[in-house]
């Protein structure tokens, strides 16, 4: 199959498009290594040495004997993105290509204005060009858990069967996320629902959790494959962030009360979930959502997991309650539907000991690159003092 | 009280204008005139003769005695809009300033972009200058009924109470919205509820329904107070476009079976719908959702009470089922709740044949300047053929 991979460079990305490589796909990627170019700006890097794309695309070849093509630029870029969907006329797109930080997003006006931008702007280029030059090509959209916030009732794959006033409709689930960036992504998801419905586009919208972890089997396999990790307070996701906390000997930073439950999975699950999605494609004007975890675990459970396995590899790990910068829930009911990717073949890891003991491992190795300053969080989601009576 | 209104030079924001000026409110417009630009780009023009921003406030000054302080720039320049808040310290803010067409957004794909980044990076960077320079300030920010689309439920006022699996919880309406314009409303929506949320701005969204009429109590002083009627294909209004037609011997076109059932709402009620929201702020945090619009029709509906009205006038009128240029429900339910503006003391115009007279006779002082070649319609939701199973 002819796959097209947006944001090929990215943490997830890059992983992907060696998992499809490896499987025989025709795989071309693109990127405008926005990540890379953020970190450069706010002075921090990834904590694991990632290669530049062409030593990472001339290394698989070597290896795999395979060849992954490379176009760089930037979907936002619509005469650019149009162009290399006319040349490799993709079967799938798995789109990975926006700005993925909520503090990012969060910091400023302008960061808010480029991410969404960048986002929503660029994935209706995408549409557009989908539309004119591969209407049958399956978009594979990578969403968030984060659209759906924590409402009080029980979170449903992208659609609720509501009865109301004696009748009923199946509508969209409502959506209260808790970022700008977040936000983005609620946007995204209700443009592609619109060009599946009026232009008989093909989408699954993959609302991932928050993902974990620093190998893949192709990861592996040579150290210039290894993917990005990153653990400041912009780009790290929190089990990443504990893990490289507890190796260097820092206190495990949990916002506020640490009642912050969230839907989690494990990297090599995701290239799981991307493969099954694309090898079981939506219908023809089908938008279908999957809620992409394996697992639900408050931000405190974490901590006290991460908490453990640094203690029985002798590391001695302490855990502070720091002011929580994100204005959210600290204790909220929640409890997510995810069984469409488990109904598909999905075989799940779980998180415990080892896994995070493995994490550990990992890490060590890189020890010595750790930007300790870059951890705790400064970017803060209300600048002002709070109104009083703000809901 | 001083107000600030977006989109000043407009359909509606013209007459708002002089209407809070006329109560004595302390008026500063912003307008960017995009909306004459793209008539001049479509080579098509407002029905009546609109005078200029500066002919217009210098007629309003002479007869009322009192000014209104015009700001030319674009909302997309956050520079530019800052400076604007800083200066006029508003306590209110009415916000019409955006692309509202939406054939205009489904022309091409740089129409599509140019209104989701007017509608929804503008929104963005006035919610930063409120958070920034006038937090206190409560933004009256223009939605339309078409977010929510034709569900099969009832619509409520921007937030439902849903029953599932034994729990409930009062979310945002879900939103189905029928074109790239009205997505971008919905973007908005969500951006503006969380800065509510977040940030504890004070917010009312009036989804409003589809606007007919010609006149207001203040348009009707003056010649040169008069606002814009816009009846080609892009900007006008299904009622407006009507009655048009009807003047100049056109068949009155409706699209498709025309069972598209819609809330509509006479001009004079915008103004008075604004002024009782604006008179009764939000409270700190707190974002609303009134539904604007005072009787549902079908468009079937509205050709037969233009044909009637027509006829009584001496008219030969006839109506056409032209192939809808849209994808829309051409039959559906619809029952949309509309309360809250009638709780606050909202009193309905109703339209009937003598209201549709009168526009008639209006249209008939600017028959000449119809450009009848404007008005059928040419832009389509789908260019492409429809895929075999799009739903």
């Amino acid at each position: 199959m002819r796959v097209l991979i947006l944001g090929g460079d990215g943490y997830l990305g890059w992983p992907t498009a060696m998992r499809f490589s490896e499987r025989g796909h025709d795989v071309s990627v693109v990127d405008n290594f926005s990540r890379r170019r953020w970190h450069q700006a706010q002075g921090t890097d990834s904590l694991t040495p990632i290669r530049s794309i062409d030593e990472r695309l001339a290394a698989w070849r070597e290896l795999s004997g395979r060849e992954i093509t490379p176009y760089i630029g930037a979907i936002e870029d619509a005469e650019f993105l149009g162009q290399v969907v006319v040349e490799t006329r993709p079967e799938a797109i798995v789109h990975y290509g926006e700005q993925a930080s909520a503090p990012y997003s969060m910091a400023s006006r302008e960061q808010a204005v480029e991410t969404q931008y960048t986002n929503v702007i660029g994935t209706l280029n995408l549409l557009f060009a989908l539309r004119d030059h591969a209407p049958d090509c399956h978009l594979v959209k990578l969403g968030t858990m984060g659209e759906y916030g924590t409402p009080s009732i029980d979170i449903e794959e992208g659609f609720i069967e509501i009865e109301h006033k004696g009748r009923k409709d199946t509508l969209p689930f409502p959506k209260m996320p808790g970022s700008l960036y977040h936000l983005s992504k609620v946007h995204d998801s209700h443009n592609i629902h619109f060009a599946c419905r009026i232009w008989g586009l093909r989408s699954t919208d993959l609302n991932q959790g928050v993902v974990y972890g620093i190998s893949t089997e192709e990861t592996d396999r040579d150290e210039r494959f290894c993917t990005r990790f990153d653990y400041d307070q912009t780009f790290g996701t929190v089990l990443n962030r504990f893990c490289v906390q507890a190796v260097i000997g820092h206190p495990l930073t949990v916002y506020g009360a640490g009642g912050q439950t969230r839907g989690f999975l494990n990297i090599r699950d995701t290239l799981q979930c991307v493969e099954l999605a694309v090898e079981n494609p939506a219908e023809q004007g089908e938008y279908r959502v999957f809620n992409q975890f394996t697992e639900q675990f408050s931000v405190s459970e974490l901590a006290e997991l991460v908490k453990q396995a640094g203690e029985h590899l002798g590391y001695e790990v302490t855990i502070d309650q720091v002011e929580n910068p994100r204005v959210e829930a600290e204790q909220h009911y929640y409890n997510a539907a995810h069984t469409k990717l488990l109904d598909l073949g999905l075989e799940p890891s779980h998180l415990g000991e080892e896994l995070v003991e493995s994490m550990i491992h990992a890490i060590e190795r890189y020890k010595r690159r750790v930007i300790a300053s870059a951890i705790d969080p400064s970017i803060r989601w209300n600048p002002q003092p709070a109104p009083q009576s703000a809901a």
